[in-house]
């Protein structure tokens, strides 16, 4: 798979980013507050999903949780709405040279496999930590992987060949629509 | 506005809540299950967006959540996608026979107008519990209302002309995807 052009373009912008590794999760969320403040598309990510057990209402407008365990999520964490379309992701980093696949819950795939089948545009970004790269790998590839491999991790070489590379940046930082734009038009 | 004929074609129907009154978010709920179950549409209602301020590691299986705090909400309760098309919308209930507008936040209408501006299906759905009636009100009818009236609540009349009167079955329960289907053809 080729990349599109304008994946390579940052290359020659100073990356925010040198050699101490980003917070990934919060350059995507910085990346999709540019994204609606420049009405580009609007996503969001999802709150934590919990379980509420123990409430303390000590005012009306100071409610306390005081008890509250953590769920498995049984969506992904990010999505929202691009020129109509529906976008869907997961975005997750790894120390390793490889995509461990326990890193994503298998209702998370069931539910990108559900997204794919609705018509919606389902991916999940991967930032490999040491190599300073982040990956955008469509579902159907990921899919693809699940089917055809035995393998429990995904190597770096098939995000090459099988995903795209976006190159952070100053703004966007993590340019994802960029490679939803030359998907579409594809 | 004319309803679509579908719409009225439950009247025969046994409606599975008597005059007792309904949990309505807990029938969407069941509906979005439905619709996923059956393979109509991916809808589901976002997780409570709360602070976490403290967390009891007890075990690496057990984490406690011991103090945290509700936020305000930014975006709305229920998305997802149906027919490839990004769905928003937010839920509400009144005993009165008209819907206060406090009791949408005002970045939940700054959000539906954004979902609109990208090409998003955005809504409301208002369950008037003592009508035992429940309207589906497409966004655009609601910053009608906005920018047209001063008034801070919206009366059941505007909603009989300009929403959709969705009758509860039994299955789904709150059909909105039939009105969603209505407006697409149109």
């Amino acid at each position: 798979m080729n990349y599109p052009s304008k994946m390579h373009k940052s290359k020659n912008n100073v990356t925010y980013f040198g050699n101490r590794g980003m917070d990934f999760e919060e350059e995507i969320n910085i990346t999709n507050s540019f994204y609606l403040q420049n009405d580009i598309a609007v996503i969001y990510k999802k709150p934590t999903p919990i379980t509420i057990n123990t409430v303390d209402y000590k005012s009306r407008r100071d409610a306390v949780i005081t008890k509250a365990h953590f769920k498995t999520p049984s969506t992904t964490d990010y999505n929202g709405v691009y020129k109509g379309k529906y976008i869907d992701f997961e975005a997750k980093e790894t120390k390793l040279n490889y995509f461990p696949l326990a890193n994503i819950h298998s209702h998370q795939i069931e539910h990108l496999r559900k997204i794919e089948q609705h018509g919606g545009i389902g991916f999940i970004l991967v930032y490999f930590k040491t190599k300073n790269k982040v990956f955008y790998l469509p579902s159907n590839k990921l899919f693809e992987f699940i089917e055809n491999s035995k393998r429990k991790s995904i190597p770096l070489e098939y995000f090459e060949h099988n995903g795209f590379l976006i190159e952070p940046k100053y703004n966007p930082r993590i340019d994802y629509i960029s490679v939803i734009d030359y998907l579409i038009k594809e």
